[in-house]
């Protein structure tokens, strides 16, 4: 059994982290699957999906360390077809762009801070995620 | 068909490298699963799930590296929470926290050099990795 | 329903990235799954494969922030093994060495501009990409 649904975002700032673990457990538990997987992916490839802690300083700590290991700014070749987001995409594979959950007993089986997370490093514009789950 | 188990940690290093391909493996053959999938993920934030050689040297290789890419001591906003564990957050992301392996003819159908890996790095207590299988 | 198929590499340089998303659209389309997921998984230690955009300026700023991040000929203690290529073994790590594709429809259900990719870092001899479909 499969179930598919897609998350939109559009952020308002360029970078911004924002929590979907309730969005996903809801598609989960609309799915009908009670033993299975869902797949949570980024379809844009400046964007990230990762799961980790939800408390404002790691996501601040997060966001220092991704410009001190993969900088906005440099002479990146990618810019020379007029983008400016070559650090976005660096940024993203860093942070992963996607995550696989277990779903257990109908819910997502997630450790005690467990918290999935959509990061967006180039955003103010429409941009999707596939939530794909799969299971019986 | 689906099978779920989970494998308990609790290193006495605060960073510990340890080879799971075999617990995977046999937790593959109680499934029952000829052909399919099995995820193996970290369910703490401080840990990673990774595939790579099982190799002492290299090991040491991965753990200059990430100290030296996600050092700990730095002044983390994450630690005004009284923790002191960011680069652990820092480190895992680098790493991966899941790996999904393929199941042929009932066993893990792996390269020559593929072995699984739980990487520990913020240890000295219980922890957890849910492994689950799905296939016919 | 499973249908499991490998790719070959035998890259002539030592470092090589080959977008591989035709040879996955194929093996997807002759599984005859309509709806499911697609996992593409690099079977050798010092490969990647991930989904990122096919632009070849990007593609050489991967490559330039890889050898920032991972540089080759440091004194790797992986290489008192008679080794030369611990760093590839970190350039995979940061990449990722596998990717779940989701299938709707019996095709591949990526967006605008994402592309699967192998990345080859010790090449010049036979590797296997392993893509297995699950689905109904």
């Amino acid at each position: 059994m499969t179930h598919t649904e897609y998350l939109w975002f559009n952020t308002k700032q360029r970078q911004e982290f924002v929590r979907i673990t309730d969005e996903v457990r809801a598609i989960v538990q609309r799915s009908g699957v009670r033993d299975g997987m869902v797949l949570v992916s980024a379809m844009h490839i400046t964007a990230a999906v990762y799961v980790n802690d939800w408390e404002d300083g790691l996501i601040h700590d997060f966001q220092e360390w991704l410009e001190r290991l993969a900088p906005a700014g440099r002479p990146y070749r990618h810019h020379q077809t007029g983008e400016d987001n070559a650090d976005a995409h660096l940024k993203r594979t860093l942070m992963g762009h996607q995550v696989m959950l277990p779903i257990t007993n109908g819910d997502l089986d997630l450790g005690p801070w467990e918290q999935v997370f959509y990061a967006e490093f180039d955003g103010r514009r429409r941009k999707r995620v596939v939530v794909k789950v799969m299971g019986e």
